[in-house]
């Protein structure tokens, strides 16, 4: 079962962590930074795996062995990017919460180079690829149960609500505009998603019945 | 300006219309449909022009003249899909009809063979598909505008509302789900969405300044 409340936001550009660490650690940094150099310069069509070795410095036998292939790295630029400490904003409302969030997923949505969305082309591209980015939106959206966590103890949301619904309905408009229809960003889409979720929870869209529970 | 109201459903397998027609009619209907058949078979990856021409026996000279190329020939189908009479179901209320919506936009997206996911799929490879994505999409939202007026008639929704954020909100949920995530599908999510939307709506979500009007 899923967690009780969802979280979007796969959006920030995947930082690639740099543990204190020994040099297998290293090599996997200069790698996946080269990824996501090459990714947004090139986009996926020109990303190959000599590329990432000759940029990253790493021997191409290397990159061979321990990735495998493109779909191999791009898959492990997405693990990399939950490995940190990222939250979601904690503004004292739902609707702010929500509208803070959009606006971190718009902001990595349209970003220059657009890595976010060209790892999420890539998901269409490679099933290695697609597996991590479902992965990573998993963690995002698991991260932010906390947002209808702390409204259900403010009060302002029944403790019977489907977080994951809520979440959903509340960023899917975002990813719907910037990566399938590809609207020109509309700086008010952030705030109007937000409000539309809160309106609609407000008005009990996302209850449970008590006996289906969540946990 | 984009009409007032919009209209999702970029859904069906794309009909490629049987018109009345001379040979050149019958030749677009020929290779449009070995596409689709194609493509339901072996995806983008497998998609060729010599394959498309062999299955439609129409000779490859006139394919590769006509269309061009693979992104040609995908732009084309998309094209000819909105070729056609579809209308939005009318079911007598605003949460019915899109309900209704949302279940032909479910059941297109996880249709087998799955032509319209991997339509949706190929825009992220080829520019040509996704303009023509993108236009059929526009004549879908455009065309469920009618939705929202049939509820302001009714009285269901105010005369300042726009029309396109709530279709948006009312159908994204569904693409979000088993285009991007690509969760199993739920068979509550067309319904629930539906009514996130009629409740959000009535809570105002959707209401515009009189003064900004919709022309």
């Amino acid at each position: 079962m899923t967690p009780t409340d969802p979280g979007p936001e796969s959006t920030r550009p995947p930082p690639t962590r740099r543990r204190p660490g020994g040099r297998t650690a290293r090599v996997r940094t200069q790698v996946l930074d080269a990824v996501l150099a090459e990714l947004g310069e090139h986009g996926y069509d020109g990303l190959t795996m000599d590329a990432v070795a000759a940029r990253s410095g790493v021997h191409r036998t290397t990159v061979y062995r321990r990735w495998v292939d493109v779909g191999g790295l791009l898959a492990d630029v997405l693990d990399a990017a939950s490995d940190d400490d990222w939250q979601p904003p904690d503004t004292g409302s739902l609707e702010g919460d929500l509208a803070a969030l959009n606006l971190e997923i718009q902001t990595a949505l349209t970003a220059q180079p657009p890595i976010v969305a060209a790892l999420i082309a890539a998901s269409f591209r490679s099933e290695k690829a697609f597996h991590a980015q479902q992965r990573l939106w998993e963690d995002r959206y698991a991260r932010c149960e906390i947002v209808v966590g702390r409204a259900v103890r403010r009060g302002e949301l029944s403790p019977h609500t489907d977080a994951r619904r809520l979440l959903i309905v509340a960023t899917a408009p975002l990813y719907h505009q910037l990566v399938l229809l590809r609207t020109s960003p509309d700086p008010h889409l952030p705030g109007h998603a937000a409000r539309t979720a809160a309106l609609a929870a407000a008005a009990g869209a996302f209850a449970e019945s008590p006996s289906a529970g969540h946990t």
